[in-house]
């Protein structure tokens, strides 16, 4: 199809598909002439994913150019890929106050046991939250976090299951990615949605 | 104190606190000279409140604001107080698509029967994860995000409840700020680490 058809397909408009295959974002169709080129049903799906990158997940250009480089590699194994797609999403984290940051980390490794990468930004964003919550006077400890533990805990291993079932490396990423962006924001928007319901029937 | 103490207090810089007081989030100080104002415990507070706000919660000063307008009217009731601190918080959202947003609110109000405003941004926000999930080619419903509700109100019964027993309507808005904001990114945090620990495992 042409750019025209793909726009219409996926409801992107020329002037953004032009930005995506510049940035990248989305491989090149093949040459027909000069000026013209044809594009298949795996453009269709890469600007779909790339949408919702960018309009669920908020995403930055290089993040996403990062996911699709980890789906267009077949060198890499598949858990590789996973790994690449989940650090992409990862966001800019400051560094989490050193003392609270050891008290996260004893609490993630001791007392979890949770296997996590000791540079998983996610450790530093916790520090963090332990170290505001201190700054306005609660007196708490990692242990303050353990039912958000559980209750992550229990969502990641159906989420986790659902990428396993992925058929190939590249619908794995975008199952990982879809897993962590898409169900994140419905996580947050329901927690927000249920806080005003409790508030109001209490 | 003076504005050089406040500053060692609380661990902002004086051209931060300065910033501050400009923009209305910290209230003046009592003038003690022409150049010069002295500084309580409220302030104190209230400069680690903002800064937790700006840090964690990475809310724009408009927002914070608008939380900390709520937090000194003394003619809004306690309900409405800690109301306008909610929508404070709100993300912005686009408009979700309206076919989804439909689904979505029989799904809110029919099924799970939950008490939440016709303009929670929430509402959007749900309506445009389901219009991305289908756009990806996953066939859902919102019955699809049964499970995060059911987490999301089960966090929210006991996060409403720190709130309720808080002492002053100040002290209210700053529990519902605190659960809304930092216990986000907690949550958020500690579910990207579960990822990784389920993935790892597996």
């Amino acid at each position: 199809m042409r750019i025209s058809e793909l726009s219409e397909a996926t409801g992107v408009s020329i002037a953004t598909l032009k930005y995506y295959l510049r940035e990248g974002l989305v491989p090149p169709g093949r040459q027909t002439a000069p000026n013209q080129a044809d594009y298949g049903d795996e453009h269709v799906h890469r600007v779909r994913l790339v949408r919702v990158l960018r309009e669920v997940g908020d995403l930055p250009v290089e993040a996403i150019r990062e996911v699709v480089t980890a789906i267009e590699d077949p060198e890499r194994s598949r858990h590789a890929v996973v790994g690449t797609a989940h650090r992409a999403l990862d966001r800019e984290v400051d560094d989490g106050p050193s003392a609270e940051r050891e008290e996260v980390d004893a609490w993630l490794d001791e007392e979890l046991r949770w296997h996590v990468g000791p540079d998983a930004p996610g450790r530093d964003q916790l520090a963090l939250a332990l170290a505001s919550l201190r700054r306005l006077g609660r007196e708490v400890g990692p242990e303050a976090f353990a039912r958000y533990a559980r209750v992550a805990a229990e969502l990641a291993t159906e989420e986790v299951a659902s990428v396993t079932d992925a058929g190939s490396a590249a619908a794995a990423v975008e199952a990982a990615v879809v897993g962590t962006v898409v169900y994140e924001s419905v996580l947050v928007a329901l927690r927000r949605l249920a806080q005003e319901h409790v508030s109001a029937t209490n």
